[in-house]
């Protein structure tokens, strides 16, 4: 793991905004960004399952295919950002859940048992779960993984837009996945901002914590 | 806003694990569990939307009508845990839009105009939205807001389990909440973890970046 340019956790956390306008000079290598997945992707999964999927987008040819479905609104950070990380959640992530504890088994890292008794307990859940289950489970857990992603993009120096604004139906199929397994969750582009169109100072309006929780 | 005890993004982000015993004698002051969800709801989302509510359990009485719908092998969690924050999204936090807008411009700090576009641009993409287009947005923003909570907590000193083991049917009825509008998300169990029940500390089994993603 690399060490963060900004390591401030405070500042990562409270003064991520959104960003639209990049600066179309910016490029981040392609070890960068897996680099920072593999920093999003220590996040938690029901499981274990780490039902995610990540298409990097940073060639004009996969920027002119996600042009063919994005809402017109977001064309500013298609044309500027460094790349776009399109987020899917992965339905059948629990077909791969064996392999995944066999090899922690085979690495010394588990007992046999302990192996054993998690497929037992977990296994199961997916297999007898219903597609909208197995849905909730992709999409939620991959969005946690989204949002470290956009934290660790302040971490290494960028920011970053969500974006949801896209025709969901064809996503998948258009970035080359299969769409009954995959199913698409946001979209996250990445960059520095540009210079000449910075944000402005004011910051989006909030809700306040009593509008959003109850205690019981 | 807090200066957190754990400042360091590196350490928060990549030393997180599930804890699921915790210590029972750590009380979490409400306030503290308050300013943790006005960290954690700097979150982004869909046009602002915030569509997230949380219902924070503390007391033996919430955690009695948690325990009658969730799963088993997540008691010790119920048990000993500070806290269990239940996430749930919000599919009518659209209906407050208007209102939110209006109060930033009442306050001075957008235009009329301004307020006036983006109530005109994304207002009616939700108006139109399908049920399960609203659903989708509630689930996966309102998981950003859950995976910020996570990380708020260890800059605050705790540890945490996300839980998704429970019968989703019930849970907003059960906690009081409208359960057309408000989708189950995630439970997230807080508190210090417990010194005599320490996890182990083989880190559980991750994907390698190839596996999870690839470029376009």
């Amino acid at each position: 793991m690399s060490h963060f340019i900004n390591n401030n956790f405070e500042d990562v956390l409270i003064n991520r905004h959104s960003v639209r306008h990049f600066d179309p000079k910016v490029k981040i290598s392609r070890d960068e960004l897996q680099t920072m997945i593999s920093e999003a992707i220590t996040a938690p999964s029901a499981c274990n399952l780490q039902p995610w999927r990540f298409v990097i987008v940073d060639t004009v040819e996969g920027k002119e295919k996600l042009a063919s479905f994005f809402m017109k609104f977001n064309k500013p950070q298609l044309e500027t950002s460094s790349a776009i990380v399109f987020v899917f959640g992965d339905t059948q992530a629990y077909k791969s859940y064996r392999d995944l504890w066999n090899k922690a088994y085979e690495d010394g890292r588990i007992t046999a048992e302990k192996r054993d008794e998690v497929l037992k307990t977990f296994l199961p859940l997916y297999e007898a779960a219903s597609y909208e289950g197995l849905i909730h489970d992709a999409k939620t857990n991959s969005s946690l993984a989204a949002m470290q992603f956009m934290l660790v993009a302040r971490g290494h120096g960028y920011e970053t837009n969500a974006i949801q604004g896209y025709n969901a139906k064809v996503a998948a199929e258009t970035l080359g996945l299969n769409p009954e397994r995959y199913v698409p969750n946001m979209a996250i582009a990445i960059g520095k901002p540009d210079p000449n169109n910075l944000p402005s100072e004011i910051k989006s309006t909030r809700y306040t914590t009593e509008d959003v929780c109850q205690f019981l």
